[in-house]
């Protein structure tokens, strides 16, 4: 048996400010923290600067080792059966990155991850991977602390519950909304969206829709109201707030009325 | 036009260690906080209690406003139509006692929300009717900061993702489940639940559960795999969690295999 290398999942929420007191001691006492660089620009990566700088240990920020992005294969559809295997093959590729840099260095890593490690997110099962490959030659050992997820803090901003008074809420993707629909769920989560161009309204002109992009960030932007009305400000909302913040990410909840 | 008073729902997350920074910097700034008590021996009141000792402010914790918990007419049955006009006459209650606090104190108050404000809780609803009640005596502005939700930690506890790669998963209550079955929903987060013996599991056997109770406090206690060979140890597990807390709270998520 050979070394043993602890890994800790933290979720961050949307910003320093989203810390929890548990995540900000474990920043406090990592090794070092392991992320993905998707180009030499990359605002994300700054954002995990940022968050390391807020929460700094004994001697200082802990260390951001940063490792170039392995390329996605996109020429698969979001929709086809190869999207699922694009998705396996990139996941192999960042473990395999990640298995070298932990067997060298060892000792206490983090993975620090935007909203929560439990929505729409692959860190827990790229550790996973991580784990097998080391296996015979290190002891992973991990865990996962939980960080507040973009449904959360729309809901926070739009002063909403997520749901009616003891009714459900359906968390899904934006491409699978129609098929959220068909199995007629009345109040849907959609995340992860492309532009609303690509996306299908059909039959929720009269739903009510809370939407919100870049939630936390300086460009953050807020719309609500009658679908049929809202969706067509998307557009230029989405464009304000990657004018602001050099990336956008939005999601929504749209409730039958 | 009256006074203005300031009142801001912070979720707390599990316990002084989910609370996320901005909300710890509420708490060092607001001017006192409305709970409720449900007895004289209440200990998530205590809880409470807990929290703001751990993020005082300049003069020491904030105070902890604790008003007598309305009745809630229990005579109705949880699926009967009187369910929700029982809940709605205990938030009307419940707001007169919190209006009358505001009206006289003013100030910036606090609401702790256990959990997320955003997830079968019902601050958010009654402080707009204590916002109704005040018009024209006092204006009432409030903000929500979000907080860590139950299936969030129950998802990090078991080291698991909420739902499989890009697919949905759907959050209801225990005595939703079959109607979220019928609906063809194969990966279910239930809150709220009673006993797992006033629970309907049928068709569910051959499912996976990954179930939690107490979760983040001392008498936390974890249980997952088949759904037939787990929901016989709940009760027991429960009775584990009540005999360590003097309360139990539990959920979980089911998959389809």
């Amino acid at each position: 048996m050979g070394s043993s290398v602890t890994v800790r999942i933290l979720g961050v929420g949307m910003g320093p400010q989203h810390v929890t007191a548990e995540v900000a001691d474990a920043l406090r006492t990592v090794d070092y923290v392991l992320g993905a660089e998707k180009s030499a620009d990359d605002r994300l990566l700054e954002l995990r600067r940022a968050i390391l700088r807020a929460y700094p240990g004994r001697n200082g920020p802990a260390e951001l080792v940063a490792l170039a992005d392995p390329q996605r294969d996109r020429s698969a559809g979001l929709t086809t059966p190869g999207y699922e295997s694009a998705v396996a093959g990139w996941h192999d590729a960042r473990a395999a990155q990640y298995a070298a840099v932990l067997r060298q260095r060892g000792g206490t890593a983090a993975f620090l991850v935007w909203g929560d490690p439990s929505l729409y997110d692959s860190t827990i099962r790229v550790v996973e991977k991580v784990r097998a490959l080391l296996k015979g030659q290190a002891d992973v050992d991990y865990d996962v602390l939980p960080g507040i997820s973009a449904p959360q803090l729309l809901a926070a901003r739009h002063r909403i519950v997520l749901h009616e008074v003891g009714r459900p809420v359906h968390v899904t993707t934006g491409r699978r909304l129609q098929e959220a629909v068909a199995a007629g769920m009345d109040n849907i989560v959609a995340m992860l969206n492309p532009p609303p161009e690509r996306l299908d309204f059909t039959g929720l002109a009269d739903w009510t829709i809370w939407w919100g992009a870049n939630l936390g960030a300086p460009g953050e932007r807020l719309l609500s109201g009658r679908l049929a009305d809202v969706v067509p400000q998307i557009p230029d909302a989405r464009a304000a707030a990657e004018e602001s913040d050099g990336w956008v990410m939005d999601l929504f909840l749209a409730r039958k009325t």
